[in-house]
């Protein structure tokens, strides 16, 4: 209810601050006897952790995951996993000067306003730290899914787009290059405006394009659980997220049905994919695609004028180490929503049958 | 779980088939005392209506709620209040050609192979008659909400659009032409556009703008139920829909921070809205602003190739009477379940401090 | 979260109150492909009918159920189930004195005091009447449990106690009193007692016990959703019960372990079933038994004290057709909700594993 | 759904093993603003601690309670609550002997049935060791409920009974000796009888009674979340309860409606309470009365005959610390567990009326 809690079946309820002590997680519902691979974690954890590269935020947090529970003997055991990760570099002092002041396009005048008071240190529960968490339990998530493959890749950043369609990529480029997208020389030039924009103390947006393939037909609750629409808020739960579309998504609404409607081949996929791998709610067998819009962060190496909690204005300019595009970290985010979603579907399934 | 409820403290759960003897819902905890104008629930679903224009489909059915509890001596008493709206005109023989045929596009293929058997006719529970009770509880909803105003209307049919900004906008028009788009002369190229595509026995999509004011700070709870993922998440759940977006949406995923980042005034309000009303996944007292794309029509009065459930390639072709474009019969349900979003929303506040 | 929904993956909602225009429910969650035996509905039902006996109201109330969605040619669709009870005998000025004043022991005084406004007429919703919609849907359950059998039977009226061990019962006996105790003398003396409380305008409450046999091992969940506590809950929602225990229950308080501890035979069996059928909150595959106790029905055809809403003290009679002792008709009460809760837990248990 | 949270809008995950690195849990939707008094919290950990007193377990854990988030100078801030409880007495290797072994009246068949893996050590998830985040996260909710007042003591140890009715009593006695029983004299009784069973190597069960005033009118829920229904689920999750009564209870059924009917005063209060303090499921502003039967340890120092993994009969005996009587470390669990049960229905009851 009080919105750090995801999932059904396969639930994530997530806690912790920027600058507190730790931040962790609990994963109830994560099915017995899956042989935990926990290299894995790991490796997701570093796509997402900062300092990774030179066109993200130069925070050095080691991000360890130490799970407390629910396995044994390199098993789950049906009971509940915990973990937490230590907040080993706070620098508090970072923060001070933003004690009474209200950011903006933060969420400080929100929170404000919401509970009377709230940790100012580094953005406190609504900072992106938050989603570490998300990234550890969707390396588990994706373990359970096992053949079901899950890729994310940058598709835009600011005006730069990656212009091939899905099937002309290449995904094993994702890795090679700090921004992951498929497209070497597309990467390049997303890589070098990102360098460009942080010189200026700016930041810009971009979009995530996601393609889950391998996945079985009936993943998915009719009228109000409709698998895009809890993958919608999956991605709109993350921090930045303006954005979410599907198969045609936006493009689709300007489209005439004759052409959009997706003509089945004999064995029950489809000879185009409009749909996005999704009718009625429920997946069709064929590649998931949805696109995520990140809006540029909030935080500029700049002046701005804003106001503080008294109502006066002030003027401040951010500090610290900061993302100036938060879509090359945002890739290993998009992937863990999308494996909680999937994995809470497919333990669902099971159900729905006699 | 099985997806057919919707909300948390104010919940929406709905039962039903296209073609059943009835399809109805109970909303759960609806706070005692609310005074319920039955017209303004009568009003709203004659929005949603078949047959309330030239325009849209030519069903007849009468959709009159019937409430059965809850509410007594004209108020509402806490208790649940259950509905019903009966089928009245159901034909089902019109569908008597789709029971073994998977129709392009629909949720035939999916339902059937996830249960493994389906009422077919009309569509039955994939069908967008299940949206009528939506737009009941929706228009309970808007009566608690009271002062806050949920405005929806057309910004697109196809390729044509809305282009004056939000701000320029006579709302006033929407309910004067039969497309529910607030400029007169955009509203006529739509209308002939869609009557147009009719013609030609096809459907094209559109795109639903809706502007929330009045609303308090506070709404929304942080990290996985953020204000806009469960309005995400509600719009998605709506037939046909393809894409969700927010304040600067995908737009904005183009922007620097230096010109999305929306600039206080000493009271709080902000500048620019490019956050869209929502800050950290919490109102900030802006208007709520979103848009929402639908597809075309899946169903076409066209011949088209697709497969029984034997595999079998067959040829079909829509009958029946069909909307053209689904989107001005689709304002009042997106109006609708921005308002069961809000509702819920509204009484969990409630709850937020000491 | 407002209390009228029960269940998880199997989950129950309700609504309606005792004189409204029906009451009701939707069934979600309910596997598809479940073939529906509607007679075995109906007989459910006549067991809970008021009018069955001597010894219960001889209010008529025919008590059909319609069902309005999710079966489609005999069979369940996946989709959920709604149906509605008519409230055919409504009677409403049997109420009319009522009104304003708060009957002892009743729900009118906390309902007013909770919601500020109350549908007194019968009680409203905190009639018993609601539980029909509990019997309809677990007699769904049972269907979905098949081999699972779950059985309820009269074990005290007043002092009257049925002391035959239960392995020494012929559960057969149950329907062929009216009171549903199996053991035929306490039966009879049982019927006597209630008709002779009756005669004093009296009412007596009673004791049910209920044994759940062919249990499949591993059902219930680890720490609060034990398998008893959640049984307890279901037995607990029910009118006017006041205690819950199961296997040696609060005798069970009062032993040594060397005695209470259930031994093993080599096949997982034991010895002895104090536990009730549960370990941990887990079915061990014993037979599960538990003990429910109701209190006297509150409404006298005596005069009794009590005050108004303006707090005047005023003397009032219960009118009208009231069971002089619940226990009869709470039998298929307790063996529905009993359904209910396996039902969930069976369906929730194809998930523990890998 | 798996079974390790409980509560609606004030919410507790927890997760962890007895013999693992730590236990700990999340609370979700303490609302902001709350100023903690972590003294408090230890004291009641100090409560249920093992070695408190010579009548318990003589293990050795500090059982101090790391909180990790969610509180901000001094106060809660609305986001969640995180906390864990290091496991620092584990010796696991006094479990190692029952690795393959089920002990009779414990959880190891049940969930070996179930899981399929177990972590073994010390019963692993299904120990009662769980119970010490209970009583944590029930520190912070008796916090929040501030002048309700729950107080839980013995009043049975085996077949030795505390007969003074509930107003005789002095309950300021309670924790001056270790049975926590008010009465001193059947508190020295029921301790020798402890030391007396202890010294077999046996172990007996025992009633925990709990008295909760100044509760205002109106918690609970109607229908299926009666208060009672939900208290009783609290309790009936605690590790080795077998029962569950409130108000009359069982002794209820026996009695005749003009005798049980708690008659008004002219302020709504009642002048018996047979109800227990809760009518139709929802409190009346009388205290509330509930009993709870305590089954006895299974673990004993005694030869038992049981089962191995393979079916074959072994020969076990309980070694390590093991409590003889629950009770008295079961007092301030069942405060715990009352506790959040009302903080949660007092945030409920916010949204009750208009």
């Amino acid at each position: 209810m009080a919105g750090n809690s995801f999932g059904n079946l396969f639930r994530l309820t997530t806690f912790g601050e920027s600058h507190g002590t730790a931040i962790g997680g609990v994963i109830d519902g994560c099915p017995a006897g899956l042989e935990l691979d926990l290299e894995q974690v790991e490796y997701e954890m570093n796509r997402r952790k900062p300092g990774q590269s030179s066109i993200v935020t130069q925070r050095k947090e080691p991000d360890t995951v130490k799970f407390l529970s629910g396995v044994f003997e390199g098993k789950t055991t049906g009971t509940p996993i915990g973990f937490i990760i230590e907040n080993a570099d706070q620098k508090s002092k970072d923060y001070s000067h933003i004690k009474d002041v209200y950011r903006p396009s933060h969420a400080d005048y929100t929170y404000d306003q919401k509970y009377g008071n709230r940790d100012y240190r580094g953005g406190g529960r609504s900072s992106a730290r938050e989603t570490a968490c998300r990234v550890a339990a969707g390396a588990i998530a994706k373990q359970l899914l096992k053949d079901i493959k899950i890729t994310a890749y940058t598709s835009a950043v600011g005006n730069i787009e990656l212009k091939k369609p899905f099937n002309d990529l290449d995904l094993s480029e994702i890795e090679k290059n700090p921004v992951r997208c498929p497209d070497p020389e597309t990467a390049s030039q997303m890589e070098s405006y990102i360098k460009d924009i942080r010189s200026q103390g700016d930041t810009v947006g971009g979009v995530v394009e996601c393609v889950i393939s391998n996945v079985p037909v009936g993943l998915g609750e009719p009228v109000f659980d409709k698998l895009h629409a809890v993958l919608g808020a999956a991605m709109l739960s993350i921090n930045a997220v303006k954005g979410f579309e599907y198969g045609s998504g936006f493009a689709g609404a300007a489209m005439k049905g004759s052409d959009h409607n997706d003509l089945f081949n004999p064995d029950g996929s489809t000879k185009t994919n409009y749909s996005g791998g999704i009718q009625g709610g429920i997946s069709n067998g064929m590649d998931i695609i949805f696109r995520v819009a990140f809006k540029p962060v909030a935080t500029l190496i700049q002046k701005q004028q804003t106001i503080n909690k008294a109502g006066e204005e002030v003027e401040m300019q951010g500090k610290g180490r900061h993302d100036p595009c938060v879509v090359p970290r945002a890739i290993p985010i998009v992937e863990a929503m999308a494996a909680l979603v999937l994995a809470d579907y497919y333990l669902l399934n099971r159900t729905s049958k006699l």
